[in-house]
């Protein structure tokens, strides 16, 4: 394990410094001659942008605005790294570019930002929209992510998404959905436990909710969100409420008798204990990067029926690649301005019918499998 | 002439139509297996971002900022089309990244803004300018573009320009270091005349007047800037210290025994009698686009030597797309992290000595022609 990931850390520096990044942007056709100068540059665009100027409806098909999704982050919480700034954030953010692009063909654009002021974040965002047709909102911290997601929602005609958020609950509730299938249980008979109350564990908690879920427990790191908790910030308050929790306890205390956990914490959280707490057919998606809150083999050993994780070298992973492509196609292709929770729903279930007999060991197609960026994108209108 | 131009215009938007725009993103390398997604993205991309966050250096070597520039405009000057705002504005910032990217490799985003006031653009660009390795400022208006680039130069650690100004001053002065050698007179002893006063009348003139020039009146829709009108705003108050003029007069007067004019003004401002005034072998960049000052023929049956204008459709095309991409290459490689008047008078030197004999319909390479990015790069250091 330790000397693999050595080698892909070696593998990935040295491509990263080959290419110098990873992204590039291109012209649609080669300016070969004086004549495709004028057409594309001065005086022919000259046409287009008094057109646009007039029209605005019209910069979606003649200028990048139709295709173009700004990725915007302030390096406040990226990936297991944490607060490591723009510089550190921009490799994240140019991969998810490039992931746009080969997968989706949407051309999108990293955007690090060299302050984490939520108001400042807000006014920023609000004054580059004009030149792009989405906003993706990436690896912000909690609370803030909160308030800058929904300013943004009201305030921008296009649509916009922190994708740690809703990325995740919905790659999440697509994989719940198979794994029920596999141990035949129902979502809304099921006690599920979440583990992390930061952006991914309040917004899978709310979708798995939408999706009929009715018994969730989040923690934080101090315990089961409650509202017998009075040490709680509001946004906590307010799940305590939505989640319908007065127990007091914590992880020991939840996992009892548990049918789910799903972990976007920490690694090694979840001991072989706490699994052979948990219900018969226990699912765990232990979603932790780069160590997931138990090693899959741990899990499966300790009685675990499903294992995923986050990473690849594992089956079942979990991954917001497998959603945020196909979110933006969609909404892009089908002119969306705010991305429903219906849309979430639909699109978990589209991407969860792609795998047509779900096994312990495959309950989610992978990135590379046909359709998967169709079946999200044709829940997003 | 009409048809014709109703014919690019035609083209123009049709093209912008079939391609939804011109500008793309695309990935270094494709990815095509999950291998290649975990060194471009997780897990592998954890390490490029510890690596960066800890040594920000890194980030030229190891991200895009190493080859990447911002193109940004508020939309408040575009083209001959004014105050258009930031979606009209998109089609030209679109087309001068595909210039980027086709002629010096630069990847260039281009960033339209959706807030004119100069403290706001100055903070906004501050905050995304940690993606980026140079920021080229473009179509912003007077005087609120002198002090947003000033600042911005003061405040940040890449390379800053705004090419209406020094993209300008650069291509105007190479073009007239040739017209000088055809006419065979020297720049010290010769009479110019600047009509415009915004931006790249401004920068022209102080670029001129480091070359050498000893005598240059500029205009504006008033008359001569000089020291006794009581009615300048601050920036053309200084215009006229530096250019030491203290005649009154508008471009009747200025115009007599003029050696050269240069228009950065508006179309049909100058007549055949003016050009009639001048001094013999006169010089005539008439570059206000889409019309020019005068039409190339009128000037020369009025005597003139030689004529440049903006347009490609005539001889001596005077456009910035000759500078930008290759200051902003030669920035990059070579590390520039301010482009200085020194820096400017080489690049215009050397994009002049690329045309090995000046004659009156050939005082510029054209973009097409090889070297012209190098020579322009080369100076940049």
């Amino acid at each position: 394990m330790k000397n693999n990931s050595e080698e892909i850390k070696k593998k990935a520096i040295a491509l990263h410094r080959h290419y110098c990044g990873k992204l590039e942007v291109s012209s649609a056709a080669p300016i070969k001659d004086m004549e495709a100068l004028s057409l594309f540059y001065t005086p022919g665009v000259a046409a287009v942008s008094s057109l646009v100027a007039k029209d605005k409806k019209l910069a979606k098909e003649l200028t990048w605005k139709g295709r173009s999704v700004a990725v915007v982050s302030d390096g406040s919480a990226v990936l297991g790294l944490g607060n490591i700034g723009p510089l550190g954030a921009l490799p994240v953010m140019e991969g998810k570019c490039v992931i746009f692009k080969e997968f989706s063909g949407v051309d999108a654009v990293p955007l690090v930002l060299d302050t984490q002021d939520a108001e400042k974040i807000i006014e920023i965002v609000k004054a580059i929209a004009p030149g792009f047709g989405g906003i993706n909102l990436e690896d912000i911290s909690a609370p803030r992510c909160f308030e800058i997601e929904e300013r943004l929602k009201k305030e921008l005609d296009i649509p916009v998404m922190h994708d740690d958020q809703h990325g995740t609950a919905i790659v999440v509730l697509a994989a719940l959905t198979n794994a029920l299938k596999v141990v035949k249980k129902k979502i809304e008979k099921i006690k599920i436990v979440i583990s992390g109350a930061g952006p991914a564990g309040v917004a899978v908690a709310k979708l798995l909710l939408k999706a009929g879920a009715k018994n969730i427990l989040v923690l934080d790191s101090k315990g089961i969100i409650s509202s017998k908790r009075k040490d709680l910030i509001p946004y906590k308050k307010k799940l305590a409420a939505i989640t319908r929790v007065n127990i007091s306890g914590g992880l020991e205390e939840a996992i009892k008798g548990a049918d789910v956990f799903i972990g976007l914490s920490r690694g090694n959280l979840l001991s072989v204990e706490d699994v052979k707490k948990m219900a018969p057919l226990s699912i765990i998606f232990a979603m932790a990067n780069p160590v997931p809150e138990i090693m899959p083999d741990t899990a499966m050993r300790a009685g675990a029926k499903i294992v995923a994780t986050g990473r690849s070298d594992f089956p079942n992973q979990i991954n917001n690649s497998l959603i945020f492509p196909g979110v933006f196609r969609g909404a892009l292709d089908n002119k969306v301005r705010k991305i429903t929770d219906d849309m979430k729903l639909k699109a978990a279930h589209n991407l969860a019918g792609l795998v047509k007999k779900p096994r312990k060991d495959k309950i989610l197609p992978t990135m590379f499998e046909k359709g998967v960026v169709k079946a999200v994108a044709r829940a997003i209108k």
